[in-house]
């Protein structure tokens, strides 16, 4: 038995975690993009592309800053949740509920990476690890804030369409 | 093409989509209340698991309002999340980092849900059900304070072991 791992063993694993999953996300962003109808939520998706180049950096400056290579780790729940949003752009594909459809599946991708965030930041707090809290907190902001700009979209987006 | 699918169709499939996760997660809590260490933190998943029949009922109540019989519609993204929370308590069983790892777990599966009820309820009302906005709204607010509890539970239960 590994009576030996500790809180820095689940800090690395969870950072692998969340590298692997942030490579996938980059793959299945502009899927997510072509697919979308409204032009705001197109340029929204290619925008957080961007954004995410910047988190799997982040990522590598943390694996840096504790000596270890940048490795990824298979991740079923990325896997999973990005599998769900596929079958929704499969079912929807050419109706007018397509768009709300992408914005649930890219809220609950958003809410899986500020709940793998949200910890990783309390436990570098925890382990005394401030350089890396401050770029965990850095995406995990820019996270939530993505998906209280997909809150508003789905709103406005079905007003509009009502109006 | 199915061009008359709309967001009531979108709404059913993502409520049989919660409705079949929840199932899940109330398979689930009782494995991670056997698996954790901390007492508060098993007490916290045994009561969690009663809440989740709650959530169970309320979205039955919701098909009944919709004229729908409940019925659970495979949900890859769960499935995904659970397995992850399985190999952590594979991966950390006997170790001092098992019950950050259950309650890292625990917050993922919480976020999904957070998501999930959050694009619920923001449909509900789209679509002039204040019936089933209201149910959903009181689901969300349980799921986000169960998310606050575990948050606090990691940073206590960490600094008391360290002390």
């Amino acid at each position: 038995m590994p009576q030996d791992k500790t809180l820095d063993d689940l800090f690395l694993d969870t950072l692998k975690d969340i590298y692997y999953a942030e490579k996938q996300i980059l793959k299945a962003l502009p899927k997510m993009a072509k697919a979308a109808e409204d032009p705001e939520l197109k340029a929204g998706f290619e925008q957080h592309r961007e954004e995410t180049e910047g988190h799997v950096e982040r990522l590598e400056q943390i694996f840096e800053m504790l000596g270890q290579p940048a490795r990824g780790k298979t991740c079923d729940a990325i896997l999973g949740i990005l599998e769900e949003g596929k079958s929704i752009i499969e079912d929807y594909k050419g109706t007018h509920a397509l768009d709300a459809g992408l914005i649930s599946a890219a809220q609950a991708v958003e809410h899986y990476e500020m709940a793998r965030y949200g910890t990783l930041k309390a436990w570098a707090n925890l382990l005394g690890r401030k350089d890396a809290a401050q770029l965990l907190d850095a995406t995990y902001k820019e996270e939530s804030a993505t998906d209280r700009k997909l809150s508003q979209l789905a709103t406005s987006a079905e007003n509009a369409k009502a109006a």
